[in-house]
């Protein structure tokens, strides 16, 4: 079990406590933040990062707004809030799951029909509760539908940081290795570093090493020799935003990994809570990529590693097209394609459990 | 004109001066050897890198370990230069050019038949300067025939560094980017910043700053993004060894960027002297990948970029099938597919010319 915590509400200061991701593995730091515009930061700064830890941030960010306003009125407080979401929505692009976890706050809070300042606040702060527990449970229930793919011994490539601090505990595409792990299967894990800000490197390899799981690091551009010269069963990844036609938006570098493990003939498998399917996008064409700062690939810790003046093109993320991806497992099992089908009828199957 | 020089040899103090690869982009410093234990360790930890830059500093080294022989005896010296070829071989495993040159070496000295210790160590020194001349002379050859197939406005996609600074000057496949941009040809040039070492980002975009030359540093991971988002023309890379089925060794990624081509059409060119060709390699199966220390990929500068402990693969090296490439740029032109049949042809007639 391990000894943090990604994302935790202090009830007695009305903050959020955030492990701080960017000082991983050097020091296992937190921050309490007690202001909507700090939680923002965090987000775009990447203090918080994973799609499902910064939906769930963000979830708590409208609780920290409630109690940031000072005029005890219940309207003032509710504009407040509206501020703070237009505030959260515009830290990151790319993730759908920070909109979907707003959006679910306004409406389990609406179902409350909150009459006074104590039941609105108290509303915000139990929504942000359900979507956290929810996303542990979630995690978990991927992690258990993808053991019918894993073998007895398996050998995985893995993109980034999908672990327990890139949500609220296990992990989604990591859920899956280590509920593998637990349920005994003998795992090996080759840990792309994950250019630029080496999420696998610093944050996946920690934390494959917390959970005592045998992995190695490799270079981004090294899959290739792995999958030709070491037995690789699957590859396994997360995603930000997934399209109605199985297109997948995630970390830089998915799409290479993708084309590489087609070549070689080894399945690639994206772990998708269903909150990351954006029914309003029909492919992964029209998906917003952000693109970050060139000091993210020009500096490593304050260490320059390009010429002064060097021009930079980064963008975070890219498009893995469906084809390419052989199932996506969600919290509801695994799907296969056609992508356009199964996912519709993932989809509807989903909304009719809620209704 | 770029202010640098890669390798020179000082005359007056027979030692060799070689521009600190390590430093680049920090600073420009450069290190005077007159050991041949020296050299080699200044190959091995890559304060010299890129194969035809490494052929000729272990050409100079053997002329360096002709003057630290203190006996003035011509059998001494000769035994002397002996036990360097050794320990010059042994520095870097995969780039077949540093045995061609020692090889070369041996040979050219032997045809003068030197009789004495001053006519020995001459024949030594002009040898490896001959080496180094004809290695410009190649660069340029290289870049010419390139011309046939670098559109009037031409974006490439590079990795590693191929430039001045891997060679004595002008470089392989940089060589093909500078000698179109002296032609005139409006280039744009995607830096693969090449981990672990980020030669790309540290070296090659700082040459092309040198040389005025448009380009932007990606990760290596973002290569698919950019051919699917931008219109590349080409990706061109440089070599350690090609085996005689057209088969490639290069830095560590290059088959990444290979396949990630072949999925777009884009075309794929290795830059490649004759003498990178080992007419002793069947096939690419055979050659040996070195494998560099963990250190590479966990520390940038001595920072640390990954867990205490961490477990790492780090194969220096990759092989691109020959399928993958598209053609193979020498010095007596470009050679296309079937390789097998192409590089025979190409390498007898090139033993003809030099008979």
């Amino acid at each position: 079990m391990p000894a943090y915590k990604s994302i935790e509400w202090l009830e007695d200061q009305k903050a959020l406590r955030l492990l701080d991701q960017t000082k991983i593995p050097a020091e296992l730091k937190y921050v309490t933040l007690s202001r909507v515009e700090d939680i923002a930061a965090a987000i775009t700064d990447m203090v918080v990062r994973g799609a499902p830890a910064i939906g769930v941030t963000a979830a708590y960010g409208l609780a920290v707004a409630a109690w940031q306003e000072e005029s005890d009125l219940l309207s003032a407080t509710m504009t407040r809030v509206a501020d703070a979401d237009a505030i959260l929505r515009a830290s990151r692009p790319t993730a759908v799951n920070l909109c979907w976890a707003l959006d679910q706050m306004h409406n389990r809070v609406a179902r409350q029909q909150p009459t006074s300042l104590v039941a609105y606040r108290a509303a915000l702060v139990d929504a942000a509760h359900a979507l956290a527990r929810e996303d542990v449970e979630i995690n978990k229930a991927i992690g258990h539908a993808a053991l019918d793919i894993v073998p007895q011994e398996a050998t995985f490539i893995h993109h980034c940081n999908t672990g327990g601090i890139a949500t609220v505990d296990y992990g989604t595409a990591l859920g899956i290795i280590r509920i593998a792990h637990e349920a005994g299967r003998k795992v090996h894990v080759y840990v792309d570093e994950t250019r630029p800000r080496l999420q696998g490197g610093r944050l996946t390899s920690w934390e494959l090493q917390q959970l005592g799981i045998s992995h190695q690091i490799i270079v981004d551009g090294a899959s290739g020799f792995v999958m030709k010269n070491k037995s690789v069963d699957m590859c396994v990844v997360g995603c930000d935003r997934v399209a109605m036609n199985g297109d997948v938006a995630n970390k830089i570098g998915t799409y290479n990994l993708a084309l590489v493990a087609k070549a070689h003939g080894v399945p690639f498998f994206v772990a998708a809570p269903i909150s990351t399917i954006d029914p309003e996008m029909p492919s992964g064409d029209q998906i917003e990529i952000e693109e970050r700062p060139a000091s993210e690939i020009t500096e490593i810790d304050g260490v320059k590693v390009a010429p002064e003046g060097a021009e930079v093109f980064n963008p975070a993320f890219d498009v893995t097209p469906a084809h390419l991806i052989s199932g996506i497992i969600t919290e509801k099992g695994i799907i296969y394609p056609p992508f356009d089908e199964t996912l519709k009828t993932l989809f509807l199957s989903n909304e009719q459990d809620h209704e």
